[in-house]
């Protein structure tokens, strides 16, 4: 039987999705906890990964069982097993067609930001102090450069191995909530650090360091220097995964 | 030279505001910060205490210093000195007069819940998980009687050896965001558990155990076991707190 699962996670106090020899990662943390259930060492594959300190709303994973609990009540007994920052949402059964990673059509991030001179202790778990006011309006004209299919090597973090480049972003926006910023972001795959340099660039655009327009030139040039910083990864949320 | 602070904490992880010999407290942790800063032991005054667990936005409190810093400076002095968890908002000079405890007029407080069937790791922080659905209709109705002055005995922690048990509320409400509930409260003063009895209470209606007409009679009885359990710390905030 293939069981997928729908996890979310506080990423703060691991080391990211992936496993790691003598790391707390998510895909160790939820391996484990299935082989003290059912005893099976299995293949945990998600649907990706998540960076250290990133957290997930709906992170997908699949794996394969000879166990004969239903496929349903595996969220609830692995949460009996898990630690407080990671649990499992929700557990199904899939075709033995479906892969967590290849049969992803759509991942959709949210990159939460909040304006302020000092650091607030409510704030910061989940989202990004930025020091100095946004020109939100200005953003939002530089996001809509971001939607379409684009050679997206400008927003690849340096050192990547990854050969192509191309991806495609069905949406992007930014908009004030509850007075943070948040930049929502829903495309076909997104490269290593992508989302975090996307807003980034879109940062200094708000600070007006850079022109909205010429966000466009730096995804035609393709060169990672024209981009803005990588923000820290706090801020980051994956929210959901569409198959 | 008498110094107002505006603090925010994250209360996860001190046993609450006040001093207590081999514990993590706020007032401790901000009393050492000025020591470091002035090398002055201080005696750092609070609105009033918050638990364990309890968080804060807006919590106030003053000392006197013989320090040349300017009063607005010791926002930023201060936290670069301080954790990570708790930090000063604002800083500034008051008047001999003003006493943190007994010159506050109103404090309102927040509790958070989040309705699910499973635990989620991003809400578990700042809110209170309640497993089954709630009628906030009714909820609203049986605030109404929160409002006024009243005698709250039966919202009082048992144990509590405060005697003068009469309160003023000036404002409670509840209402949903962002698929969270919320309960708002403003007042003169709180008792000790207060808030988190009288959310107790109001989640007791929600669930259809108890009416909201009979709160009402709930306080005019001033009996603890008529009022709902103390919910957990970790959903309340003290928001502000009002001179």
């Amino acid at each position: 039987m293939k069981i997928c699962l729908k996890i979310e996670y506080d990423g703060t106090d691991f080391c990211g999705w992936q496993i790691q020899p003598n790391k707390r990662t998510i895909q160790q943390t939820v391996t484990d906890a299935i082989k003290t259930l059912t005893g099976e060492e299995v293949n945990l594959v998600g649907s990706g990964r998540t960076d250290s300190g990133v957290h997930a709303k709906g992170q997908v994973a699949h794996f394969e069982t000879k166990a004969t609990i239903p496929a349903e009540r595996f969220a609830l007994a692995l949460n009996t097993i898990l630690p407080s920052d990671v649990k499992i949402v929700e557990s199904f059964e899939v075709d033995e067609s479906f892969h967590a990673r290849f049969s992803a059509k759509r991942k959709t991030y949210e990159y939460k930001m909040y304006i302020s001179e000092s650091p607030r202790p409510l704030k910061e778990r989940y989202s990004t102090r930025i020091g100095f006011s946004l020109d939100i309006e200005k953003m939002k004209k530089a996001c809509e450069h971001f939607v379409g299919r684009h050679d997206f090597k400008c927003f690849l973090a340096s050192g990547s191995a990854v050969k192509d480049t191309v991806r495609e972003i069905y949406r992007a926006e930014i908009f004030e909530r509850d007075g943070d910023v948040i930049f929502e972001v829903c495309g076909n795959g997104f490269l290593y650090n992508m989302v975090r340099i996307m807003v980034g660039t879109l940062v200094k655009v708000g600070t007006g360091k850079l022109d909205a327009s010429e966000v466009e030139k730096i995804i035609k040039l393709g060169e990672r220097k024209g981009a803005g910083v990588t923000l820290p990864p706090q801020g980051l949320t994956l929210v959901s995964v569409e198959y």
